[in-house]
Order: structure tokens, then C-alpha cells, then sequence
């Protein structure tokens, strides 16, 4: 059988990462291990610039009849003025609601070999190794009505809509809940039920679907809190899920702690398995061009592509296990370099993935 | 003049705590350098149990006649059965906004002494002092419609509705100038505005009322990227302006970062200068009647008051050096305490302040 996946290299480094990403893929079809078929369109800033949308209609026929996408990563200051339905990450959010992606997997995870990185303590972070399930097709994100309005004494009023029904809340909490299953079975919800309507539902409908999985231990926490528990000791958490918005914030902050971003990869899936997978750092215009940005999540993301949308958990493993040993090695690029490591560019780190596996 | 003060005690650890702040400003009158009028009410759980409301009228009488307002905490777990509107972070949300208080001024300071009390590595801690200013009475807290409605096809969804007026961004963007005046010139307002309309007026409204602050250095940064960067780098920002749930979840995150959330005071002001003033962690109902907690955030609030509400600066000060003299000397409450230090607990703490003054 023979998968479609849809490359999206997107804005700034990401052709360069999406490059090596490949060469991982490649790797597995040359060993006659995997067949897959890689197309390539337009997403973000690019697809602005080429076809005047930043989810051009071409890009969403390709999306739509594909297995799995891998996406670099979109914006820059070039599109800061264009209108805002225009911007890059227009794109970004339009893929997402087109193809239902309601379920964001972004893991935490501290390589023993970068602990230095982090800005915390080791005894902190050591081993820290979280899943934030972040919902991501609804809440305030996409809720109606929205927008800038003139009241009756003639002042603006900006709004938006935070909602969630109860079928979002409860698909969503199943993942966590499965998720938690597969992992050390913590799941803890996190909402602002004590000043929300919206997420007084969301907890009750997160409890009663906790019931399904009386072997996962659950707990609920006011985001605010959630954000301390984070900074004062994060490895109390195993799996956490909440909204869109919570969800956007607390997954920065956890992959903060880690203090190497360039090494998070991500999984936005839906209901038919069908997945896009994408670095968490963004396009950083700055490095674009240079060759020396980080591949590594990118390569990361090919692993949960390989995992979540192929089903083939055993090359998911063997690039994780690559990106271990290369770390191992000492081979660095200049956002995880310490002093004594080798530096090294964005193919040749690669090119050392490849090699290790 | 005498300057009425409300005490509220509220809950859990409340009454302790304030009852040492109580002594500070006691030092104060006797000395005849001040001349206030005391007088108690009830907030939150307590208030709950002796009137039947979080908030009730006679409380809500009286604070609308004080000139200031010390509170020390709400909250426990034999509440959280009640009905929501019973529940005594109700009490809360009813004072702000009943007073009128669109201001929350809450400092992330961390004290030399305390430093290795951070999780975070010394270096990117040390000496961090943040003011983070946030919006209290509007936004997705306050916003309608809010409510869990049934939809046509039978299923609940809960709404509720992030909204700003420009007037209510104009007078929190002045507070937030105003304030890095009087600090280091800095400002950051953050907001999510490549997603929020809500957001898109306020970068617009604070960039306008920017303009009457030119020695104010304006930046704007996305809620994620905030959250990241107060992990990462904590130290650049000076003052941040932010809405209300924002505002909720960055500034505990921000507090967490000194390590010891039982320093930390807050004020939430209204435009005629009364304020309410409070220590920013809970009430901490494990600890509460055993006489350990410690009072320092309570009286660095009373610190606030007399700044913000009496225009007392050179008695905020007292206390402030106060506190720095008690704790160059090593006395700690146990949540402070490290080896080698002299464990007290709440009385004797607040009877150190006492005698430093
Ligand atoms: C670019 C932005 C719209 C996006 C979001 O807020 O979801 C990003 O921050 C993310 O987390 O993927
Ligand atoms: C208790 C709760 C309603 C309150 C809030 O969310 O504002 C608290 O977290 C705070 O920050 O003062």
C-alpha cells in the first residue's frame, strides 16, 4: 500500500528542515520498508506570494486526499502588513478546520544529552517527559459570533466566542484519556471551570467520559494554576488536556522547560487517522537560508507521522532511537550547541540521522 | 485625616495572615504618623456561612464607603459542593467588579535572599522584577452572553464571551504607561491578536494611547510566545499589560518564577484610587489555624495600600525595607525556610516586621 503524504514546506527555514525530513523518509522506502508517494504544495507566506491565498484551493485538493502531511512551518515579517485574512497563519488555521484536525499532540520532552538547555534547574526537569492533548478545531479559535462592533454610544467593542459542545469536549477527552492509556495513565483535564460556563461543561463531560477508563487517574486544575505547577514541578504531570487557547499557551510554556524547542515535533490529527505533523519552533525568518537551522523536530515529526497516520510504531521507533544516538555523538546545531559538541548545518545533521540509521 | 480601611480576613489561612499585617499598620498609628479606622467584614467561604452570600450587602455597604481594602484570602474545600453563585471566589469576582476594579497590579519580585527558593537556574532569575498589570473587570471574566444553552439538535454547548470596549483598553493601557513610567520604560502588551478580534482592538487602542507616552517603549507579543518567554528569559520584560484571563494565567506563572509565591502582595485599583489589596496566593486551607503561614505577602500588601490608596510612599518603603532587614537576618516561615535559617512562624514573623520597622 502506497501513502500519499503531502509536503508543506512552508515560510523561512522550512524547506530546509522539511529537506532532511525527507531524507529520513527516503531512507525507509530505499530498504523497500515503506512506499509512500510525497507531493508538494503551497501553505503560509509562500502560497500567498504564488497564488494569492495562504490555503490556496490547490493546496486543500492535495490535503484532502492525503494520508498524512508534513508541514515546515509558515509566516514572516514580509506578510505582517497584508490583511488579515491573508497572513500565513491563516493557513495554518484553515487547514486545520478543513480537515478537522481537532486533536494536537505536543510532547514535552527532555533529552538527558540537552539538559543544560533548560533554563531550570536539572533536578527540575530531569527526565521530563509530557503530553499536552490540545484541542484545536473549536473553542474560542473558531467560535461564532466574533468580530469589532459599534455600540449604541458609539464606541467599538471587539468580541469573541468561546464554546465548546458537548461532542467536541467529549472526542477530545477520549484521546486524552487513550493517550493516558498508552502512557503512565495521568490524565489531568485543565480548565477555568471556577469563572467559565464553557468549561464547567468541559469538565463534566471530561468526568463522565473519565468514567470509560475507571484505570486512568484523573484531575482537573484552574489554568492558572496549571501554569505554576508547570514552572514548580512539571514532572508531576503525564498527560494533560485542555482547550484551543489553554492549550496554545501551557504547550509553549511546557515546551519551554525542555529549553531546546528546536527538537518538539507535533501531531494535529482527526477522526480518520489522517494527520499533519509539524516542528513547534516556527519559521524563524532570521536563520532562513543559512543552513543552520535544526531539522530535528522536523525528523520528529516524521516519527508521530510514522506512528499516528501509517501506522508503523517500528520506524517511528528506529528514527527516535537515530535521533538519540546522533545526540549522543555530540553532533549539535548551533541552537543546541555547547561548548566541546560538534556543530554542524542543517543537511549535515541530517545526513547524521540518515547515517545512524 | 483618617483613612477608613476595610479588613476582610475571608478564609483559610485569611484571618492569620492579616492579623500580622494588622500589627504593621498598628506600628504606624501609634507612632502618629498615621490615622486609619479599622473596620471587619466578611468575604468568600466565611461570609458564605454567617450571611448566606460570598458577598453579602453589609459587606458590600461597607467597602463602598472604605478607602481602601485589605483582604487575606477566600476559598476551601468544604465549599466546593455549594452552588456555583454561593461559592466564595464569587465574593471576589463580586468586589471587583461592584468597586469597580479594572486595575491588577501584581509585581513578580524576587527577593536576593530567596533566590535559591526559584526553580529556575540563578542566573536567569536573579534580580528579575516584573509588574504585570492586568485588566480585572472585563473581558471573558465578565463578558455576555454567557451561559450552557441546548442546541437544535439536542446537545449542550457552553458559551462565553471575550469582549473590550476601547475605553475599558484606554484606561488599563494608561495604568500600564503610567506605571513604566515610574519604572524603566518598558512596556510589552500582550494579547493573542493574530487569532482574537477582542486582541486586534487592543493592540490597536494601546498602540493609540502609545502615542501620548513617547518615552515609553512599546512592544506587543502573542499570549504563547509571553508564556515561553517568561520560561526563557524573564528578565526583559519590565512592565506587561494584559487582559483579564491572560492576565490570570502569566501573572501566576510569573510569580512562580520567583519561587516563593508567599512574598508576593497585589493591589486592584479603581479611578478614584480605592483599592483592594491582597497577597496573590490562596488561603491555603491545609496550613490554616496552625500558625505557620506566612504574613509577608499580606504585609507587603498593606505596603500597596498605603502607596496606591493613602499616597503614604515613605511608609510603603518602611515596610519593604522592613521586610528586606527580616530577612537578611534569617528569620523564615517554613515555606521560605532553607537550612541554616531561623524557622518562625506567622506571629513571630509579623512581630520581626514589627520590630525591623
Ligand atoms: C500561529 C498561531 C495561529 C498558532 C496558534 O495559535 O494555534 C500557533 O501559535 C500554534 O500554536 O500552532
Ligand atoms: C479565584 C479566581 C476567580 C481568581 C481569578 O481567576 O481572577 C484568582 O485566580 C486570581 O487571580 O485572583
Amino acid at each position: 500500500m502506497t501513502h500519499k503524504i503531502l509536503v508543506l514546506p512552508g515560510d523561512g527555514i522550512g524547506p530546509e528542515i522539511v529537506a532532511e525530513a525527507v531524507k529520513v523518509l527516503n531512507v525507509f522506502t530505499a530498504e523497500g520498508n515503506l512506499s509512500v508517494e510525497l507531493e508538494y504544495a503551497n501553505i503560509g507566506g509562500i502560497a500567498y506570494d504564488k497564488e494569492g491565498q495562504p490555503y490556496p484551493d490547490s493546496t486543500r485538493a492535495l490535503a484532502q486526499k492525503a494520508d498524512a502531511i508534513l508541514l515546515g512551518a509558515v509566516g514572516g515579517p514580509q506578510y505582517d502588513a497584508l490583511d488579515r485574512p491573508l497572513r500565513p497563519e491563516r493557513g495554518l488555521l484553515a487547514i486545520r478546520a478543513d480537515l478537522g484536525l481537532f486533536a494536537n499532540l505536543r510532547p514535552a520532552i527532555l533529552y538527558e544529552e540537552l539538559a543544560s538547555a533548560s533554563t531550570l534547574k536539572p533536578e527540575v526537569v530531569a527526565g521530563l517527559d509530557i503530553m499536552i492533548v490540545r484541542e484545536l478545531t473549536g473553542g474560542i479559535y473558531f467560535g461564532q459570533p466574533r468580530g469589532i462592533r459599534v455600540l449604541e454610544n458609539g464606541e467599538r467593542q471587539g468580541f469573541n466566542s468561546a464554546t465548546y459542545t458537548e461532542s467536541e469536549i467529549e472526542r477530545i477527552a477520549r484521546v486524552g484519556f487513550e493517550t493516558a492509556m498508552k502512557r503512565n495513565k495521568r490524565l489531568c483535564s485543565v480548565d477555568k471551570a471556577n469563572v467559565l460556563e464553557v468549561c464547567e461543561l468541559w469538565r463534566e463531560i471530561v468526568e463522565k467520559v473519565g468514567k470509560e477508563y475507571p484505570e486512568v487517574e484523573l484531575s482537573h486544575m484552574y489554568v492558572d494554576n496549571a501554569a505554576m505547577q508547570l514552572v514548580r514541578a512539571p514532572k508531576q504531570f503525564d498527560v494533560i488536556v485542555t482547550s484551543n487557547l489553554f492549550g496554545d499557551v501551557l504547550s509553549d510554556a511546557a515546551a519551554m522547560l525542555t529549553g531546546s524547542i528546536g527538537m518538539l515535533p507535533s501531531a494535529s490529527l482527526n477522526s480518520s487517522a489522517c494527520g499533519l505533523y509539524e516542528p513547534i519552533h516556527g519559521s524563524a525568518p532570521d536563520i532562513a537560508g543559512k543552513g543552520i537551522a535544526n531539522p530535528l523536530a522536523t525528523i520528529l515529526s516524521v516519527a508521530m507521522l510514522l506512528r499516528y497516520s501509517l501506522n508503523r510504531p517500528e520506524l517511528a521507533e528506529r528514527i527516535e532511537r537515530a535521533v538519540k544516538t546522533v545526540l549522543a555523538s555530540g553532533v549539535r546545531t548551533g541552537d543546541i550547541y555547547t561548548d566541546g559538541d560538534r556543530k554542524v548545518g542543517t543537511a549535515e545533521m541530517g545526513d547524521a540521522v540518515v547515517a545512524a540509521l
